[in-house]
């Protein structure tokens, strides 16, 4: 039994983790997988780390360039985030020779063609379970279990903060600014939240998730994307009424037009498994032609649950690289249009504030209905100040470009105020 | 890139989904997969599915082992079932060299030691991915993604048959006859259901499952199992009453004193992923050290589905042959007791028909409390008859081995006629 060397860059908590696993399971690992993994070597700019840690000082380095491309070391763990020196991290890494895991999504949905063809070239595995679901498998059940299908859509829930969030606002009631005040408090989010709030961290995660289900390279700037600043407890009240749940969905499906791909607040209906997946839960669901349909569950942030992807992506390239397998490189082969937002057809849940006059009904509905949109079903209520009503439509299937183009002419009608909610429904 | 030829023996309605995929994917698997798979052979007793599913009559025989021992395949795909000629079948065609695939849960179950041993002496693949959960994956998760992880617990709803049943006896009061009847006329239950019933199938399940998250051999004859046949309406409705939900669970427990595996009805909260799997649908929930709570959800049955797990695992036995990689063989390493029944801790719910009359309720508790088992809650309720009442105790943690003595001494008051239910709840 060969013993493979391994690197760690970046000892924040998920690397605090991945410490941890070595030290718990080195003994488990060769004789359960028959290998012998070492940590042996570990980078990071916050020295204090490294004696936290409980690490071998004779190790450790600042310099995580000296760790990437370490001639003695077999694999590279890339934990730094982000696409700045991450990305020039891994790249020195391949370009040294050593395999890569890691847990970058950022990084593997913008340059994932740049780093997947190096690794190629190089006959290098690289691997990146981590980056999608924190400790949920999907990126391997996606590449291998189910590659005999050909899959039509791929969903989830993908970002623990907004889903705590959306959890705390469904079921006790709470508005946007307490919720994320609350998931601050809990560690859930960040003080700047940006990335998971307005769903770019959502976005990063299923254009990874598109790129492999379809065959076919989607990058983040591809995905068509809203967050959940704007969500009122209002909505969510109505979305419950007729039996839907808010989710923040990330949704990539295939169809005969390309591949439509897209992040935003979601109304799915509430019997569905993703509709009771809360808190900081994750999952995905997948519909393949012959397997169906299937979800994976589980915790989606969290040291642990993404040590164990990432610990698992290295107990697989250690074990490819004692067998001498050759790396099955990247299948991203196709080369599928991505549908621009405009061409969605979809259901649409419409609240507007009106002015509660007279006509005011009619004038909207005509508005729709002038640019091919038909109704499903209208609530009309009034929230109690004088003069004002709110008008919640719910319509059949119809094009976004036509939604866009009635909401232009209801904007310009004096008797609507604003209109106020705009979310998507899925009938999954 | 090398044509892999495949054989197919059994042609049922997995072996015709495994044949639609072929028909369909052939081409997306050499764009996708970069592998060339042909089936090359095919093997049934009932000629009439040849000409059924349009196969070639030159590749098609009514001889079995001539396919499994064809020197000209390189994979042959096991689809006969059972223990008896599958079980042959599977032999020869290692002993011929062939890579093995199967959905056969009886034959890993029973004799996996043999097969597996026989498979890694002779260096070749067995895969069998869709003996468990149809096409969910969740044998190659465990084996990989979730690798790096101690896992502490799998259980799992493995059953569609029973689970269809239970879900129309817990949301339209059917009763056990009415829903098997109707299971029959659906298709989801066989003529004779005891397998599935009684909780054979399931019970085959959970010791692959264990056997691989364990590392440690489990058979089926080791698994205490108890199937559905005896549930009555009136508990699944106090389960309600009490928030859970009642579900043939298999299950698997890492515990410092063995391993403690069983398939019974068992009550679990209404509020656990678990509980609302409902339908056909198949879910395996999997705790392991790091990842924390998983679960993998879907169609555990159905002429698709399995065909999906059958063939993902041919692609990558196929990607495997065509790059000469090594296999990595069986990891059964460690050597863990089973832990008999009687030393079960478990929560229990308990009916009991007893004569409506004073002291009843002070002797059955006396029984309870002589023996160590401590009561949490009871429920008395008189159904109707004359001098008849119902007694539902649900206890607190207890050994299954004092819950049996105290049911002797309750069998022997006059005052009790039956002991109607005992029902294990699990705080999963």
């Amino acid at each position: 039994m060969r013993t493979i060397k391994v690197g760690l860059i970046g000892l924040g908590t998920v690397g605090g983790g991945v410490v941890e696993i070595f030290k718990n399971h080195r003994e488990d690992f060769k004789r359960r997988a028959g290998v012998d993994i070492v940590l042996a070597a570990a980078a990071d700019r916050n020295t204090v780390r490294f004696e936290q840690l409980g690490l071998d000082p004779a190790i450790c380095t600042t310099d995580a360039f000296a760790v990437a491309t370490d001639p003695n070391l077999d694999i590279v763990i890339e934990l730094i985030g982000g696409t700045g020196v991450a990305h020039d991290v891994v790249i020195a890494a391949l370009e040294a020779g050593n395999v890569v895991v890691t847990a970058n999504k950022a990084l593997m949905a913008s340059a994932g063609q740049e780093v997947l063809g190096l690794a190629e070239a190089k006959g290098l595995d690289i691997r990146f379970e981590a980056s999608v679901g924190g400790g949920i498998p999907i990126i391997e059940p996606l590449k291998h279990s189910l590659i005999s299908n050909e899959i039509s859509s791929v969903m989830g829930i993908v970002n623990g903060t907004t889903n705590y969030m959306l959890t705390r606002m469904t079921e006790n009631g709470l508005d946007y600014d307490t919720a994320l005040k609350e998931a601050q408090a809990k560690g859930f989010a960040e003080a700047d939240p940006t990335a998971d709030v307005d769903g770019f961290d959502a976005a990063a995660k299923i254009a990874i998730l598109a790129s492999i289900a379809f065959n076919s390279r989607v990058t983040i700037d591809q995905v068509y994307t809203e967050g959940i600043r704007s969500l009122a407890p209002s909505d969510i009240d109505y979305a419950k009424e007729i039996g839907y749940t808010v989710k923040l969905l990330a949704i990539a499906r295939r169809t005969d037009e390309g591949i439509d791909i897209r992040v935003h607040p979601t109304m799915i209906p509430s019997g569905h498994p993703l509709a009771s997946v809360s808190g900081v839960f994750n999952a995905i669901y997948v519909v393949g032609d012959f397997v169906g349909e299937t979800m994976f569950f589980g915790e989606g942030a969290g040291a642990g649950a993404a040590a164990s992807a990432v610990m698992g992506d290295v107990i697989e390239a250690a074990r490819a690289l004692d067998a001498g397998n050759t790396v099955i490189g990247c299948t991203c082969v196709d080369n599928l249009r991505i549908r621009p937002i405009d061409e969605l057809q979809d259901r649409y849940y419409v609240r507007m504030v009106v002015h509660d006059r007279p006509g005011v009904l009619a004038a909207t509905a005509t508005a729709f209905a002038k640019h091919g949109v038909s109704v499903e079903s209208l609530i009309q209520r009034s929230p109690g100040e004088a003069d004002s009503a709110e008008l919640v439509y719910v319509t059949h299937q119809a094009s976004e470009a036509s939604i866009r183009e009635a909401f232009e002419e209801i904007r310009a009608l004096d008797s609507v105020s604003e209109i106020a909610a705009l979310i998507r429904v899925e009938d999954i």
